[in-house]
């Protein structure tokens, strides 16, 4: 039996406590800092330990996985540090990887061994309440090693998420920051700024929705203050992409009135959304 | 026993059928344009007849319902009006009116009652095979009147969609096509230039996707011939509302190292899309 901690009692962190659960082998260890979050959990039944003892629930951890929004990692993860022996793998699954993968990566230099992670699953629901077993079901994972990771760790990262059933991908920490600003945080701001677009130009556009308009914007819903750190933290990346996505909107606003190159654009999008959903 | 003369054989006119079904009080005749749909609305068991014999399918109908592309009403409304009663009611399920109710109510003036409705309702998946009762069920089902509109024939309508399942909302015709642009077309536009914006930007980004963007993206594998007609009918207000949000993806890029200001704007776009969560 090998014990994981789990650092963080959200969507996420209840998810991998129930998906290791399921797979079995380990023994949980579910962190919260509020004593009405420890309290939850064990009414849940979500972890075999909850506590908002942090030490002790890292304690003789053979994985060790942060769940907490990226900015408050780094002071989880000195008090962390100190706790754990050089042989335990920490990894955590931030949206943002350059800038974790080089703070909290330090921390435990020498002290430990970390793997950034980023498990592409969640939804705009918040909490352990939302969380499943099912989670990372077919969901992309993405690990992100840089020249000091220990390629023992990276194995048994690499392992752990596929054994709660995700896909793992492998690439650098600043290529992940690039790729994700476009497949989630611009994503992400396009369907806040839909949202505040349309209401601003029409205060009773809501009630004339369809399917399509919610779906487009679902993902507004999420969190505002973890998203406002994300974006802030992955600025430069989002900015570029961002820059791109209005550039494009300016071409194809130019062919409104020509259904043969706007049919062929249409097209060639739908295409590629077609091959999306065979993918997943 | 009314009858009801379901004019193309798409999602659309296919979940008319059933739901007219369900609701009881109809008898159903879909009209096909090729012998091919015919055969597969008889062993689907879709309507009560099926034919490509268009004057045959609307003669004697209480109701005809046009549910094929914008660009095809004119042509076929013409034989139709022809074929039909004065006291005859005609709609569409057009996701363009003011355009649609000035040309093809016109054909209707005198031969028929014409009124415009605008059901939101469907999904990226097309053809007859993707059709359900259930379609309509809460969807918002928009009517059109206009000056020449006959009141009888509006109320007609109105119920009928209701006893589809859909909640009726009345504005006029190019208040209608303002509006759709911005909850409809514009999202339609974003999505499928999303899609090839992150592809252009990245050949890979595909393998790193979340549910996020498989839900952000989703209407771009809509029929992109019907929409690109859809488009260049509505371009006006199409093009307002595009500007209209590039002007505002410019403000909120200024944000992005801005926490509290970056917050603040995603709180009001989360607080708004959680109500639409509550209309729905």
């Amino acid at each position: 039996m090998k014990t994981l901690a789990i650092i963080g009692p959200g969507l996420l962190g209840g998810s991998i406590a129930l998906a290791a659960r399921r797979a079995g082998g380990w023994r949980t260890a579910l962190w919260a800092r509020r004593a009405a979050a420890v309290a939850e959990i064990a009414a849940l039944g979500i972890a075999d330990a909850a506590s908002t003892d942090l030490r002790g629930i890292v304690a003789g951890a053979d994985l060790v996985v942060l769940c907490v929004p990226i900015g408050a990692m780094p002071a989880l993860a000195r008090e962390i540090a100190d706790a754990i022996s050089q042989r335990t793998i920490v990894t955590d699954v931030g949206s943002v990887k350059a800038s974790v993968v080089a703070d909290v990566g330090a921390i435990f230099h020498g002290r430990g061994r970390f793997v950034g992670s980023h498990p592409m699953a969640g939804s705009e629901q918040t909490g352990i309440g939302a969380a499943r077993a099912e989670l990372f079901d077919g969901a992309a994972c993405i690990v992100t090693p840089d020249a000091a990771t220990d390629a023992g760790a990276l194995a048994e990262v690499r392992a752990f998420w596929q054994m709660l059933g995700a896909r793992v991908l492998e690439v650098a920490p600043a290529a992940h920051d690039e790729i994700v600003a476009l497949v989630s945080h611009l994503p992400h701001l396009l369907a806040a700024t839909l949202v505040q677009t349309v209401l601003a130009e029409n205060a009773r556009a809501f009630e004339f929705c369809g399917p399509g308009f919610c779906d487009t914007t679902r993902v507004a819903a999420g969190p505002p203050a973890m998203w406002a750190e994300i974006l802030r933290t992955n600025r430069e990346a989002v900015r570029k992409s961002a820059e791109a996505m209005i550039e494009k909107l300016r071409g194809i606003i130019t062919l409104l009135d020509q259904d043969e190159p706007m049919t062929a654009f249409l097209t060639a999008a739908k295409t590629q959304r077609d091959r999306l959903r065979l993918l997943k």
